[in-house]
């Protein structure tokens, strides 16, 4: 039952955001993580990201809100992106508002459509499951839930949310998805194991797909002001008063992630669909957990980001991630599983048993006023 | 006894040679170790020697040997060189070929004289004991000795060769001057254990002084061709003709360290005097041994070569040694006994167990066709 065909009335709206702190010194302020080519696949995530979401949404459906400093870099990298395709945001106000004021703008240009978010950051393996997720997952959205799509917990990590399914919802399709009977924060050890046991919980990516109604609709009853806000500037979108509207109302706006301002609250109440994702997925949060996606460049298990191996020099080495990003000749003897990243004005060297506090040493770097290498 | 007058007659040989390929990428071909401060005092290694003979030789007593390409360098480093303190060698020949062109060149400008050959790339703390040494050693050259200084061995190491100490000279001026018995080769560690205990053997600097006529005379007997061809070449170093007599003899000469050539025999007969050095020596022949000569940044025991400690951000590393030489910021996470030296071109990271074998990793460079990373 798998269509080709673009999705009717669908639009795809893509958060650029996040620093990407824990993979400084590449991920920067400046050049943050999804404008990066992490994989080696020749596309930064924010072009794969994209290039996934075409097939489902059109070269038009795809709608991007990201930072007013990241603009000119998205259209540089996504040069098919029409004009009023990307929503700049003044200062970050978190992802209800960024993906409330797409969906806004999208029920003011096109009416009661279906949108999905799906972040500009996150590595997605598998393109006929994906796009069969989201197929399914607008079905669902159509019949009134609001949809998320569930992968499939391949080890207990504690580093992502999950989301936990009840009954088969039993619509005509969407055979695979699920009720949500809640979601959760991210859990300790013990906890993550038994999500896995039970076979009940999967990760929660933050891929949510709605009716621009529902979504608003939810979005009005829980948080009145927020909604009543966006709506505002989406009205004056499209008009000489945007940017009087936005500097007026924007940085008012509540700061609160569209999971807890919808996603749980509604859960609660029965409206939250899953349908369980079948394709592979990493949001790439740290150095080691990148160098899982990467192929080892020999037994030893060296893996290169970017750049290429010629750059590296290895004699008794195993394990290492080595990210040469300056031009510069990396020699490495004798060193097993470290994290070396190289970059024109800083060098990174840790272990990738500290991949995630990589963030301490970035605060380290603050504090030292060094700010033009965060 | 100790005098702090120029000795009379005395004349300082600093060859300036060899690659210090343990310590790439910081050394390399065109710009080796003795032209780096590596302790961070604001001098060179070739400076600090210059600095250190002064006293003994005066500042007019010091002559150079050292490659056709660093002549530049080290003028620059040593402008109070006369133009004739420096003697270019248009390819290497070994130090008995470099010591010798210095000794004899020396004679044929002063007539029978004390030299002293002392390498530019050690390190020497200790300044009054070293002077003191040199002055006894002279009285020991003057009564027909080749006599070396002898480094109290502070630990069996097996990357030094040893020299064998005898009965004492009992000569006026030079109390603490013994016989030679012999020279031996870098020993293995249950050897070097055994030389230590025996209270006989010293660490053998490279250090000798003689008359310029002894030393010339003992090559004679022992090396008759590399001494005719080093007297022809001496004859003709102040006269037009040099150029044209190096072109022809030098290329020819025999490659032979001043050990084998004369130390070593003269010593079979008697000939050769220790007075053992009461002043603290090294050669600082790696990494890990370059450490040892720095004060640690804290309790952590990290060392930084060069730079600014502000240049280095660390959190939670212990022993680790790293040389900021590109002028970026180093950021260390949780890395214990590491060695990484960032130069503009290269950076090398590795372990302080393996900073001996640095060698071979360059060897991997050159055979990558890196050769100006060399």
């Amino acid at each position: 039952m798998t269509s080709t065909t673009v999705i009717d009335d669908f639009f795809a709206i893509v958060p650029a955001g996040g620093a990407g702190t824990r993979l400084w010194p590449l991920s920067r302020q400046g050049r943050p993580k999804f404008l990066h080519d992490l994989t080696g696949s020749g596309r930064s995530l924010l072009q794969a990201t994209a290039d996934r979401l075409t097939p489902v949404a059109g070269a038009d459906g795809i709608v991007l809100v990201t930072g007013q400093r990241h603009v000119a870099a998205c259209r540089e990298q996504l040069p098919a992106l029409a004009d009023d395709a990307v929503l700049a945001e003044p200062l970050p106000r978190d992802s209800m508002a960024a993906i409330g004021l797409a969906a806004a703008v999208l029920e003011e240009r096109h009416g009661d459509v279906v949108v999905g978010s799906f972040a500009a950051d996150q590595v997605v393996s598998g393109q006929a499951a994906f796009e069969q997720a989201v197929r399914e997952a607008v079905v669902a959205a159509r019949a009134g839930f609001v949809v998320t799509i569930g992968i499939a917990a391949s080890r207990p990590s504690v580093a992502f949310g999950y989301v936990r399914s009840g009954d088969p919802l039993g619509l005509d399709g969407a055979p695979t998805a699920l009720h949500v009977r809640g979601f959760t924060e991210k859990p300790d050890a013990a906890t993550a194991r038994e999500y896995l046991a039970s076979g009940e919980f999967r990760w929660n990516a933050g891929i949510f797909v709605a009716r621009t109604s529902v979504l608003l609709g939810h979005l009005a009853e829980q948080r009145p002001a927020l909604h009543a806000g966006l709506r505002e500037i989406a009205a004056a979108w499209d008009t000489p008063a945007r940017d009087e509207v936005m500097a007026a109302v924007w940085p008012g706006l509540e700061k609160i992630a569209i999971d807890h301002a919808v996603a749980e609250p509604v859960a609660a109440t029965g409206g939250v669909a899953v349908v369980p994702g079948t394709f592979g997925w990493d949001d790439v949060g740290d150095f080691n957990s990148l160098a899982a996606l990467l192929p080892s460049l020999d037994d030893a298990g060296d893996k290169v980001v970017g750049g290429v191996p010629g750059d590296v020099v290895r004699i008794e080495t195993g394990g290492t991630v080595v990210v040469p990003g300056s031009g510069r000749v990396v020699a490495l003897l004798g060193v097993d599983d470290l994290v070396v990243v190289d970059t024109p004005d800083a060098l990174l060297v840790t272990t990738r048993a500290r991949a995630q506090q990589v963030k301490s040493l970035v605060d380290a770097v603050r504090e030292r006023g060094l700010d033009d290498l965060l």
